[in-house]
Formats: C-alpha cells, structure tokens, sequence
C-alpha cells in the first residue's frame, strides 16, 4: 500500500530528467517542423481537451507571436456532433492528447485531414488511434503515466511544442538546453508548502496569469479542481478586473502567476488592484514591480519556456492541499476509476462515443 | 431609491422588446454581411473580453457549422504585449465590445487592419473608437445599458452576430422572426424561482452544456459569479466527465443548458453519467432523454437561435440568487465604482491603458 499521492509526487519529481531527455532527443522533432515549414501553413487550428488543451493554449501563443500565424483552438464538435464540412486548404491542424484515444480529436483530426489540412498528432502513446488518423506525429515521450491527473505529460508537451515550433521557424531547440536544471530547482522548492500551509483553509481560489503564463494559470487551477476539490477560477489578467473581481474576497486569495517579460510587466496594474481592494495574493514567477505581494520567484528562464517552470509549483500545491485536505490525488472521486489497470481511455469507452465529441 | 437588483430585472425584461426591434431592422447588417462576402474571407478571428467573449464563441460555432471556416478567438495580447506583427492576408477581424472602448481591442484591431485584415466592430456605443479602428461596423442596438453585468447587450449582441452570417451565407435574416415571442416567454417564466430556491444554499455550481449551449453555460456562470458571487464552474459536457467531475458533489449541484439538436442529444450521456453519481442536476432547455433531472424545458427555436432564449433563465437566476443572497446585483464589489454615471470604459481609463492589453 503505497501513501495517498504517492504516483503525483513521483511524476511531478520526474520531471526535471524528461525535459532533459526531449532536449537531448529533440532532432527526431526537427523533420516533422520541417515538413510543415515546406507546406507554409497560412492558419493553424489546434484540437485537444482538458490538460492537454492549455498545451494548445500554450502553442496558441507561441504560433501568434514567434510565427506570426493567425491561430484558433478548434471546437471538434462541430464536426464531430454538427456534422461541418469546413475548408481547410492551407490549414495546419494540431491535435494533442496525451493517450492519442479521444474518439473525438480521432474523428475531427481525420475529418481535417479530409478537409485538406496538414495534420499533426502529439501524443504520449506512439501508434494510438490519434497518430493513425493524422499525416505527422510527434511523440510527447513522458514515459508511462501512473497519475491520474496529468503532471509530466503536460510539460513534456509543452516542451514538445516549443521545439516543434523552434525548429518550424529554422532554429535549433538549443535554447531549452538548461532547462532542466530550472526545473529540477523548482521540484525541490518547498517554499510552496508554506503557501500551501497558508491557503489551507481557503472557502476557493482564484489563478490568475497572462500572456505564456495564463496556460499555467488554467492548468493551476484545474489540477486545484480535479486533485484537492478546490473551487479554483482561472482568469486572464485583464478579465479578471473586469466582472470576475466580485469572486475575490478575503476568503477566496489570488494565485499570480508573473511571467518575466512584458506579459510580467503587464500584471503589474493587475496587482495594484488586488492590492487596493485588500486581496490576499501569492504570486509566483517573477516580480516585476517589487510589489508586497507575498510570493515565490522563481529561476529566470526564456519566456517561451517559462510555463515549463511554472506550473509545477502549481502541481505541487495541487498535492499537498489535496493531501492536507485528506484527499487522495492518486484517485479523485471524478475519475476514480481511472486507476493501475485503466486508461482515460477505457473510461472514455466506457461511454458512448458522442459522449466525447466535441465542446 | 430602487430597490436592489432593480436594473438588472429590467434589462432582463426588455429583451424582448430589443430582439423584435433588431430582427425588424435587420436589412442595416445585410450590407456589412455582403461586404465580407465579397471578399470571401478564408479565416475568421474574433476578439473580444468578458461577456463579449461568449458572444464571440458563439460566431465561432455558427462560422465553422454555417459557412465552413476555420475560425480562431484572438488573444489580444500577442499583439498588444507581445508586439506580434501578424500576417493577416484573407482573414476577418470581428471585434465584440458592449462599449467598444478598451483599449486593446482597439489596438489588436487596429493592427489586424494593418495587418491585412478586414476588419468588423460591434458595438452597442455607435462612433466608438472601436468602431473607428475597423473598416467596417455593425450596431448591437441594445440601447442605453444601466445594469451593470451585461444583460441585453448580451442577447442583442449574439442576435447580430446571427444576422452577420445569415446574411452573409445568402439568406435573408427571416427565421428570427419570431423569437421576440419565444424570450417573452422565457421572462416570464417563474419557474426559474423555484430554481433558484433549491439552489440557495449551495456552495457552488457546475454549469455545463455543449454546441451553441456552450457559451450559455460560460454567460451564465459568469453572470452567477459577477452579481450572486457565487462560485459557478463552467465546463463543456465533453470536458466536464474528465478531471473537473471530481468538483460535482451533494454540496455543488449542475445546471446542464441542453440544446435542441444534435448537441442536446450530444448531453444525455453526461446527464447520464451525473445521474450515476447521484448528483443534483437542473436541465434547462430541451429534455432529449427523458430524463429523471428537474428542469425547465423551454420554447423551441431554431438551434442557432436557441441560446438567445437559454441565457433568460440564467440571468434570471442569478438576479434571485443575489436578492436571496443580500447582494445587490446592481452594485457589485468588483465593479462597485461602475454605477449610474460611470461605464465601464470609465473604469478602464482609472487604470493602466496597458492593463487591458490582452489574455
């Protein structure tokens, strides 16, 4: 009988040797990058779900800025459950599922195909049905997932990502050499467990982060949901101060995720808000305005690459409010039967198919 | 002194009133809408924030489903912080703000112009600088907003975009004829107070829905957030059987907005699901399954149509949660500066131009 959150904190340690693999291996990336480049895509749309879709958030952005591409995420059900017939001439569509078994992203990936779009699939499980119905695959390489809650396939994926595009506009990947070693830095940083500690008895959260680091904030919040049953919001910075600013209250404290750059910088007037109206706030990631915010900075990086360093302590504080709240994260009631013998995808086929079609 | 809550129960009584005026006056959208299809647009972005924001997931649908393309919600931060400088060639902008005047849709919209794009504002605030930075504009007509959460210009708003593409796909903007009866009857319909009284003591909600329901779901869990302050969690019915089920428990019941069509078939298996874990579910819409769940069926429409009458019985409910709550939806702590004289353009000059610029 192994302790309550034991696989979760096994991922989440594992993490510092996968990013170093993927740098190390990132060449078998590079010819998939350069067959996309030699079609020059005109429009990207990305397919993913849950986890895997703040990976595609993530790549969003990355497209829009490094590549210039207009980019959107895609709404497989319409396709899958209203039966569009799009037109994907010079469309690049990426799908990305850690299991590669979606009968949803499987379907609106061969219907893109169809449609006459290039497909990618990434995948944590090479040969799934994902790869089969795509022209290109990339392989996430996490190894094998004990968790229930995806911790290093996200990374990984987001690792992946980075190089695909790295490589798309005629680099080398190098730049993710060292990364590793921020990684690995933050793993053992247990200055979370004091935020953690601190936000024990939070009524809920509210995770806030933009530019890079708003994919981290979505991510944060959800593994605060689906391991720890923590009412946690994810909002950008700028929707925050619009509306969602009624949800903060002296019991329900704000996560920052600040990423260096000028996304960092644009959080600023964001915290200054929080601070005028008397929020509780940790932030995590850098501080660009030395503000009194509370919170954990953490080793600089490239900011493309910096939500591979911040969310884990995000996993991590999914851990231990999970396991201080006597939840076991290794089996959330949401999933509980997603255990040893499981995939999501025998759950997924548990159901009907349509179940998971679509948005 | 009005009583609490007195604004929002009137813009929510007016919409009917509003949506019979757009579909009357409805020719003004043709011509925008024959404009862009002249130029025959290959991909379509839309930006937008907050409540405008469900609006724009709504076109994406009704874009990819109806006219075949593939379809993208901007993030204005690639642009507006990161300093992107896209290549828009044979894209459509359609930018989406009640006031149209934040900042950095103002800018992102300006630069997608630059940057190639046909560019199209909707405002409800005519000569707006929105409305100045694109080529193009069409008027949401919601007239003079009191409220402070969006009520009306949401449902005008999503009318609008629906005149867009109806036109734009050669037809004539007729089947919303009609529809001003279907929300008159929703308004009225009481039954949302028993709802709302089941639903009183609950520490949160989950509202899902799929399709075009999907951005109901969001409407309405934001408008439960922003005036109720209650913890309301929007998922898609796909994304809401992964991770974010662990949330659904006795103490946090679901609103499942069930579509008529194919997307309401699409529900029964996740109403199915939740009904094995013994959860509380309100249905709020059609009732495909004939299942046990309580709910409001509500008039039928045309399934394109359908979320403009399935948002009534949200706004509603979250008017008489806040009442019931003691909280004035009129005056909500986030946007307690946002009253009689103030719009919430006024609160966006209080802070940062740079605050707004982007996810």
């Amino acid at each position: 009988m192994t302790e309550p959150g034991h696989r979760m904190r096994t991922e989440i340690a594992q993490q510092p040797v996968i990013v170093e693999q993927i740098a190390r291996e990132r060449q078998e990336i590079a010819h998939v990058a350069a067959h996309v480049n030699s079609i020059s895509p005109r429009f990207v749309l990305i397919a993913a779900r849950g986890t895997s879709d703040h990976a595609a958030l993530y790549l969003k952005y990355l497209i829009e800025v490094a590549l210039r591409l207009p980019c959107g995420l895609a709404s497989p059900s319409t396709t899958t459950v209203y039966g569009a017939r799009p037109d994907f001439t010079d469309v690049l569509w990426v799908a990305v599922s850690q299991s590669g078994q979606s009968p949803d992203l499987v379907e609106a990936t061969a219907a893109a195909q169809r449609a006459g779009a290039l497909t990618v699939a990434m995948t944590n499980n090479p040969g799934s049905a994902l790869d089969a119905s795509a022209a290109l695959s990339v392989a996430i390489k996490a190894g094998q997932e004990a968790a229930v809650a995806a911790i290093k396939t996200y990374t990984a994926t987001l690792l992946a990502l980075w190089l695909l595009v790295d490589f798309w506009r005629d680099r080398d990947g190098s730049a993710c050499l060292g990364l590793s070693d921020a990684v690995a830095q933050v793993v053992d940083d247990d200055r979370i467990l004091q935020v953690a500690d601190r936000l024990r008895f939070a009524d809920g959260l509210v995770v806030t982060g933009r530019g890079y680091s708003y994919p981290t904030a979505r991510e944060g919040a959800l593994k605060l949901m689906e391991t720890a049953y923590l009412s946690a919001h994810a909002f950008s910075g700028a929707d925050l101060l619009h509306g969602p600013l009624a949800l903060v209250s002296p019991e329900r404290p704000v996560i920052a995720v600040i990423p260096p750059g000028a996304a960092g910088r644009a959080m600023i007037p964001v915290l200054e808000r929080l601070n005028e109206r008397g929020s509780e706030v940790v932030t995590i990631g850098s501080n660009p305005g030395n503000n009194r915010a509370a919170g954990m900075v953490l080793p600089a990086v490239l900011d493309e690459l910096s939500p591979i360093v911040e969310v884990v302590p995000l996993q991590r504080l999914a851990h231990s409010m999970a396991i201080a709240r006597r939840v076991d994260p290794d089996a959330p009631r949401g999933l509980a039967k997603v255990t040893h013998n499981m995939t999501h995808a025998d759950v997924h086929r548990r159901t009907a198919d349509s179940l998971w079609a679509g948005t």
